[in-house]
């Protein structure tokens, strides 16, 4: 599908590694709806992943940048700005990594240098985006950013371990930032807290699957999937939610008001 | 702007007083995306309002509908289908009354007859319009049923009175309801909170004006107006929001996330 | 244990029908913290329950009345204080029913005479005792009301049916009236949100001890008690919390705050 | 008052630091209701107050730690068991404090190390303190693990600077911790989210006497006070709240409930 929603917008994606990254597919979308955009991610990333495939495909450009450093951010603003030939209508900030789930340590006994590593490039990251993008005035008004987080950030998942913390930092950063870039700049900034997703990078949790399955079941409407991430998110990019800020948006077929569904009692009782 | 974003689709739109209204304006918002719609009110609304003039610009038919009344959503939900030509895509649910409010009674000495009245009108009849397209299987898959509440359902402010009460069970029942309608048809269902908004009907609350100066000195972004509105309910009719469902969706440049903001803390300190 | 926390303290209790209630706990622990309380209940519970034995096991008479009739409320509220020598310093509101439930209709067909009933008795009665307490000056200053509730109230259980309406309407009517009664009175008004608890209320629910179960797994610390529920009261009726009003306080061992508990994942993949 | 509510029950506190302390108060409170305890604060902190009259007033000692320091909480938990005699039933952690509100940077102006500074001191340090007490099994079963908080947390305090996302930081660590402790070890965890407190440390933030006053008028039973904070944390640490866990509680006069109050809107309006 395609309506025009972003024409003549310009915007940055964070984190598309391959073409099961919910970056990937909100690049896609935003191509679709006429945006021109730039990709970036960090330089190991770019090297595991297809990156080059998304941007021919797109027709954007791609920028390297370690999103824990300062100067590499400024680096990509600039750029972006010069490439695009103007300022920003949008930012996606789709980056996470726990070096203690990597590992295995239980979140009982954490490595507290990977503790502090995985704060940085999880959530201290959108920070330091934000404050790049703010004190550059790099963003239009009514300009839209949006980062991806996850339910643990209110509710206990045993194994989503340090992450947890991690994304209630990273949306407390969006409400905190939110009302300085709103109130000076005219700019909103959301999150959106996605259903467990197949990604390359959500593999790496223990018993992924069997909590995709569990999730599959507990929601009114099923998971909500990579694609309906990107819509969903375009949506937040487009000028259809100019007033919509410094929220948490769940796009999760409903799990998060769940207590408990039929099906997974079900599943239950047959024990 | 128009998107086609709702091209080929059918919905119903309760409750379109005046030009001012909400969804006065999401009607004109949803004809222009491509929508074919009913207009809807109670009898004595219509005879008070301007609702023809609303028919014409969008070419579409009003049935009047008494959304306490079981036999009158029958023949709503029937007619509508038999004009539009098919099951429905979209519903809004824009209605709220207190007696107690109109009369003056303080929230704590209502007249519970009253209390009883506005809560058949402003909460119960969301549950009656559901039951009745869930039982006459009305509304196509991933279908879109949105009602509009106010924040008052989750935080104290001593004019809605009981108004707060009634927008507290009617976002339960969305939730309630949202799971049965998500499982067995695939419909999602959502209320938007939107910020204070001079409408008609707003304009009975007292102090409403000063309240709604207040909401825009702590919203970041300032108050949603009612085409921000109609333009949010547009992205949840559309196919970018498939997967949102029983969600309390806030529409308020920010308010709700704002515990005091400068703004008001210099207005205050004045004093 | 006994403390003398409520030494001195005067209080009514409603809703106790036989040793498993919560009401019946909570009149107990009261008694033996030092309060002197006047129990209630509906004139037809009275007749099923052995509430006589709760009488004489804590020194304190019983008013009957229907929570539903201002009438009964007022006579309740006057002779209390007659009988107690003045003023209250607490009340607990622990009445529920939902006649749908009752007579297995569904949450999507429902019979809505019957839904105002359920209304009335579970939610809309904390209103009018509140406000028959208010209208007499009933409460010392510093009291405190407490009601019971659900976390149905904040997501979708299915078979609690309409039920989760009624608590969310109960908690709003907490958090609004709270407002009044702590400006106008100094009283506090809290609900307090329990584990499932196998009463004899509870046992009409389909499928409950299957859901106890559940509730069980997936709380880290297991289901909180019906002696919990008393102790957690005595706390919210001491001194010790006299600031805390509005509030919805979870008594669930923490499933409130889980996503997801191993045991829970543990079973489900058995599967 | 004193109702040997903690009686032979053993504890530590963190964070006394003068007689305006929250922590100071609370170990006075626990204290009077017969616990022995066991004070602790940072080498600095200990110059700068008079923790030396605190533990002469409440019979304790004082072990120095800095709560960054895995060594220094590892010789706290040894020695505090020791001295008292075996395992702990409560820890309080009573932690904060941010470098870029002291040299007052904006929050769009961190300067990241001090970002991390103030996160490692005041919220990591609570992750620290419950690892070091899990490890060493220093918990009796059914104790009670409370940290205070502020609702900057959930919504946006502009002065509060970097200590509101330390806060959603330390809360999520409460949930997270909170499910491995009291699974394993049958440990509650909770955090209290107190009203603004006039203590040595707050006063450090701009503008707080003024937000203070603001405060007490949104709040219907105005704001808690350092006492009402220490009789709510003996009541945390109480068997009358066994299976309350995963919580962040409200000890603020009603304030988080409220969207506004008569009071602040009077204020407003002689504008």
């Amino acid at each position: 599908m395609s309506y025009n929603l972003l024409k003549g917008k310009r915007g940055i994606i964070f984190g598309a590694l391959d073409e099961n990254s919910i970056a990937w597919k909100t690049a896609e979308r935003c191509h679709e709806e006429g945006a021109q955009i730039v990709l970036t991610n960090a330089p190991i990333a770019m090297r595991m992943g297809q990156i080059n495939n998304l941007a021919e495909k797109t027709g954007s450009q791609i920028i390297p940048a370690d999103a824990t450093s300062i100067e590499d951010l400024e680096n990509l603003v600039e750029k972006a700005m010069e490439i695009l030939g103007g300022k920003l209508d949008f930012v996606l900030h789709s980056i996470g990594m726990s070096v203690n789930v990597r590992k295995g340590r239980k979140y009982t006994d954490q490595k507290y240098d990977w503790t502090e590593k995985g704060w940085d490039v999880s959530a201290l990251s959108f920070h330091k985006t934000m404050q790049v993008l703010y004190q550059k005035d790099a963003m239009n008004e009514w300009g839209s950013i949006v980062a991806l987080t996850y339910m643990a950030a209110q509710r206990v998942f045993p194994d989503y371990n340090d992450m947890a913390d991690n994304k209630a930092y990273l949306e407390s950063i969006a409400r905190s930032f939110g009302y300085f870039f709103g109130k000076d700049k005219k700019v909103r900034v959301n999150t959106i807290s996605q259903s467990p997703t197949p990604t390359t990078a959500g593999q790496g949790v223990k018993g992924f699957d069997g909590f995709i399955a569990y999730a599959e079941k507990m929601s009114p409407l099923g998971n909500a999937t990579a694609i309906d991430c990107a819509n969903y998110t375009v949506s937040l990019f487009s000028d259809l939610t100019k007033r919509v800020t410094l929220q948490n948006l769940y796009n999760d077929g409903g799990f998060s008001n769940v207590g408990v569904s039929n099906d997974v009692m079900e599943t239950f009782m047959k024990e």
